[in-house]
């Protein structure tokens, strides 16, 4: 990696990664959940990350390159750690409030990269995939955002009484 | 892991690895950094650590565990990508930018864990841990804040130029 060009396009291949993966797991993750708030948060997420992939399509698109996925260690360890929370939690109230911790870890790695990939955007001179990709930054933002209120209003109390 | 003081301690042990293993990737970057606001910020923040590691030790006495760190797979997932940046680099502006944006992907992952025992702690009646640990969530913050001040101030520029 030589360019600040060719550095985007590795971090865009490696969110692009993260995604996919994060499109898989928060299915899995919305089917364990008991919490109807939490279930719903994490199913209509798990949809929204299809248009981040798509989102991120048009990035790849935008500076000429064929989208391709490049493995994210960051995303895999995140997801290990969920999927090991998950197995471990022998009571549902507290695997609630397990999953809000797991999928908020997985929003902040996206939030660190999206900021990231919104700045270089910017930077680069081509401030359309800025704000392509500002929408997901915001939608991540949003979902940290929801999932506190939704450990704040029930998951919590709930996993305190088990 | 049946109650939520189980998945605090369990959380405690995660963060505990993180922490040491910040420790010690920390000022590995900031030696590979050149910009010297760069090299400042990520040395000051490897010794920051240490009161952090140190703060967690406190929060284990005062549930009366022992302190143990876990494998964290999270973090040592994002320390293999910022490696892996680390070696691709070939041209030391580019690699500062790259520096900069694995160190925020890392303090993301703390931010998000250290939101998650401060919740926690003050659900299980243990202000004062939550209070410890909320001083170390406002310097993840202020670090994460800095990082992006020095990119936009310096590194970004001489990366472009690159």
């Amino acid at each position: 990696m030589k360019t600040m060009e060719d550095m985007f396009h590795a971090l865009l291949q490696d969110v692009y990664f993260a995604e996919q993966q994060l499109g898989k797991v928060l299915p899995q993750m919305a089917q364990q959940a008991e919490d109807p708030e939490l279930k719903k948060a994490l199913t209509d997420h798990g949809k929204e990350t299809q248009r981040h992939v798509e989102r991120l399509e048009k990035a790849f698109d935008m500076i000429g390159k064929t989208p391709r996925a490049k493995t994210c260690d960051g995303i895999l360890g995140i997801i290990a750690e969920g999927k090991e929370t998950m197995k471990e939690s022998q009571d549902q109230p507290v695997l609630d409030a397990g999953l809000i911790a797991s999928s908020q870890a997985a929003e902040h790695y996206e939030i660190a990269r999206y900021g990231t990939l919104c700045a270089w955007a910017k930077l680069l001179g081509k401030p359309q995939i800025g704000h392509l990709l500002h929408q997901t930054l915001e939608e991540e933002k949003k979902e940290d955002a929801l999932l506190t209120r939704i450990a704040e209003r029930s998951v919590n109390a709930h996993a305190m009484s088990a």
